[in-house]
């Protein structure tokens, strides 16, 4: 396989939600992108099993995470623990880039 | 506890030996820094049950995974699943900085 990725090949758009991407997987964990145009959110939820971590590639998200609420830009980690509910919106002018992690990976 | 935290705040350097920090843990996941000064190395070395990734930040490491060997900056992924051998050396003239995940954390 290929273990070498460059987060750049697997940035995406979509009109209608955010666009998410998979660089690497396995039962223990899930690496990918999500990418989220100006304006564009994923609606707070929560995993009842898996923690979560964002880290900011490009641009500007307000993360809520439990009761706080944050704008977070590049060189940000937001953490997501199992059963804390969380979310993003893009509140900037440039596309929103996220390497996110899922350990384990959803399913496992 | 505080969810966000800045990578920046989080590098460091041992003359010694690369330095290595923590952003977050749990059970399922440790994510943190690897440092390495110009020249440090990790040695090649293999996880039984872990899956690992490097995402670098800054600088230019020259990767062992496997059989292969392989230069990455800033922007890429670098995938080392359990029982593969891997390890970094920065092979540039400043300071290389990786964010590091680990599934499950060690001693869990």
């Amino acid at each position: 396989m290929d273990y070498f990725k460059d987060y750049r090949d697997y940035v995406g758009s979509k009109p209608e939600k955010f666009f998410k991407s998979t660089l690497f997987e396995s039962d223990k964990i899930l690496l990918g992108l999500n990418c989220l145009e100006p304006g564009q959110e994923q609606a707070v939820h929560a995993h009842g099993d898996q923690d979560k971590f964002y880290f900011v590639l490009e641009g500007v998200g307000e993360f809520t995470v439990g009761d706080t609420v944050q704008s977070a830009s590049d060189g940000m980690t937001v953490w997501a623990p199992e059963d804390v509910d969380h979310g993003v919106r893009n509140v900037g002018d440039v596309r929103l880039v996220l390497l996110v992690g899922l350990a384990p990976a959803p399913g496992h």
